[in-house]
């Protein structure tokens, strides 16, 4: 590590050098819609014992850290854990909070795809909800992929393509439509959802779905219970997150205004 | 295409080689008042047939991608349309937005003018609106240019000069006049309308005023008919535009607001 | 005028070549409290015959582009005059607006500083309102300097020191103190005003303390009456600028939700 | 100093050049909650007299600059002071202000870490306040840190870890977690508050920790009659700083309005 570097830029730490991804996929589960790309992507991290190999901070995140338990502190950040599966190299994306602005959402997308691209990623498969306002019973998987064949193969599995309707905002359709520019097809899934409350129903769905595609064994049994107890912890983040939005200037102007 | 590249800056990515324009004249219709702009331009693509030569995607724009009736994914930007005429090539600019910040305008817009001035172009013509908010049966066609010559000129075709007051926001505005930096000269043209619907009748006059200008036939008749289907469409794409101003972390707080 | 160049900085477009100048001082009359210093600025081109040597555009002004009655466009910018008095060069910066942001202040700031230190400037003199809410017969002339010497200077001149309180907001308190950095010395010249209309007695007040301090002639019968012809373009600018900040997004907004 | 440079950047000027620090520690005192940071790092200013060895300014600080009694001016900053103890070197981070945005608050943090690791800092210790809602006789003094090592030295000092909960907002957390890129460990030390009003108890027991963990005598009689008459000053800085958040623009729409 050189003494003098910058933050002014999205940086990708790498904590174990990767050569090359065995016919690569990255799965994304950043906070969004339902939080259903969360819940997911730390699932299989967890069930998948998936190995983390680089974090990546930002000056798009929150000026923010987290205080630990055991009296310790973790940085605002995202994190990429990578399993060794038997078909192919399954890299996964988790983290706190997406970037904070449009300009922001760019970089951030560039770096991952900078770095995704940097070890041979082949393929980037998104998740997130897609929000209908009503509770289904089944909950459907929408799909939108930048090919036919993408479109094709995933279709196979039970992903509906051509039904969801409007846009996908933030890096669930950053990553795969910019991947484009890199020459890497993308996926972005979506489980349909209230869009008001975190669904672990539809999240299960997803894991179903994926589990198949990616031919890998994902013990279901946890996911329900796992995620009710991450769920606190999730909520615990997010309003962290959220309070930290009332800036310092904001906590300088509440002491000022009431002293 | 080089893996590592960064979407930090406005890109322009060509999609076919052109080596230099013959007396070239960028025509740009961008969202803006009355969408008068935006009609035109689009029109103006579909009727001359148009070939698409460039795009254009900037972190200044909403972090988002729609989906497409296909399944597919197409991310948010401005194209660069290129139409062959007999007298001169008129490179045509529409898109689905302009850019969110100041600063982004000025990025956007040398970014065009770099591009465009690297393939020789010569003039410029913004198509906007000019809101009275009344509705007047004659729209009025007006125009300011930076030269006394393009002034003369256009005022040939009925272009109403010295009339309107205030300020131009945007791209029409700016791409003209940071055009004087590069030695290519101006106009930017202003439907006459209300300000507050989509003027198809104020469009239909820019149309006739450029189709004269230009010196090339353009079909009037589908004009009115084509605009109201495609307004459906704009109207469904200015509302996603919207509803990714609602960012991720707005998405975000809801979500934990309820749960 | 190179081809391709960037915007996406503030850039200072020379207009007529200035060497070095003797002894050279500069005045600022941006818009601020009062419009004081933006009258008086206007005043001394006039009254000077003061030479325009550049202009200065900025990313972090509005992207906006004022019509002329002419038909002709101009765009949002500051301009740099220059006077050749008999004692000392004395260059006046004059302009529609200040940056709208922390970083744009900064940045046009060191633009400003770098440009006047290039030709050999010696002395910044800004000048600005210093608002009581109250009117008083006498206007006073307040002002903060960067050294002693400035302080004894100016006191001979009637300019009162020390005791204007609080902070300077904006180019008139920047300029002279980051000036410092560049081995200027500087000073902010305050006329005492209500703050809510433009002072023209002020401003006079100003322009006669000016005049003695630079050992110039200043005929001061045309103030009152040019400032109120010029208060008129100066609010229709000032209106203007405004509307920009409904920005196109807004305008956009408007549209879709009314059709 | 050189005469071109620019200010889009975080600078800091060096007062007094600093070869290498005596088993460095930097402790930080940056207004936040209950300016409990603020008051301990000026108290230890004081009473250490501390040398001034080197101001940062930011365009991420307000475009501001402090008129002060005597005529004179000074922009927003922080400053770097040094105390050479007798068992290590001293650096104390104080300021009006912090970085008014995530993106500021990553480049100013990453300006002060490069400045500090250049001059051999091995410790970073940054003092804030940890808002209870309550108030409480005793003031607990609450740390996190970033290793294990310095958790069990500061416990020692009646330092509690592993109670507070949350998170840290701004440089208080910034600088210990993004400290370990430069592998340098760090704490932050909270004094439990109220949250709404300066806490000068809160302060002291900061002081007398602080004091023990480093070594040094810090009379402490002076610090809340001090504080006290500090307060005011302070207290003034805060006020106009808010003042300042109206912008330029904002006192331009007033004017304009009114008139």
């Amino acid at each position: 590590m050189k003494k003098t570097f910058t933050m002014e830029k999205t940086t990708i730490i790498e904590k174990a050098k990767v050569r090359k991804l065995r016919n690569g996929i990255l799965i994304t589960g950043l906070p969004g819609i339902g939080l259903i790309g969360q819940v997911v992507g730390r699932y299989l991290v967890e069930e998948l014992k998936a190995k983390r190999i680089a974090t990546l901070i930002s000056p798009h995140f929150p000026h923010q850290v987290f205080m630990t338990r055991k009296g310790g502190m973790r940085i605002v950040k995202n994190s990429f854990y990578l399993y060794k599966g038997k078909k192919r190299d399954i890299l996964i994306l988790v983290g706190d909070i997406q970037a904070m602005s449009s300009v922001g959402q760019y970089e951030v997308a560039t770096s991952i795809l900078n770095y995704c691209s940097g070890i041979g990623l082949k393929e980037i498969l998104t998740v997130g909800g897609y929000s209908t306002g009503t509770i289904t019973e089944k909950r459907n998987v929408f799909g939108v992929a930048t090919s036919q064949k993408l479109r094709d193969r995933l279709s196979k599995y039970g992903v509906i393509f051509g039904e969801a309707r409007g846009s996908i905002v933030g890096a669930a359709g950053l990553l795969p439509a910019l991947g484009r520019l890199y020459k890497i097809e993308g996926t972005c899934m979506m489980g349909e959802t209230h869009g008001s409350f975190v669904d672990t129903v539809s999240a299960k769905q997803i894991v179903i779905t994926l589990s198949k595609y990616l031919g890998i064994k994902i013990n279901l049994k946890k996911l329900i219970k796992r995620t009710k107890e991450s769920q606190k912890i999730l909520q615990q983040v997010q309003e962290e997150v959220q309070k930290s939005m009332e800036s310092q200037f904001e906590a300088a102007k509440k002491v000022s205004y009431i002293r």
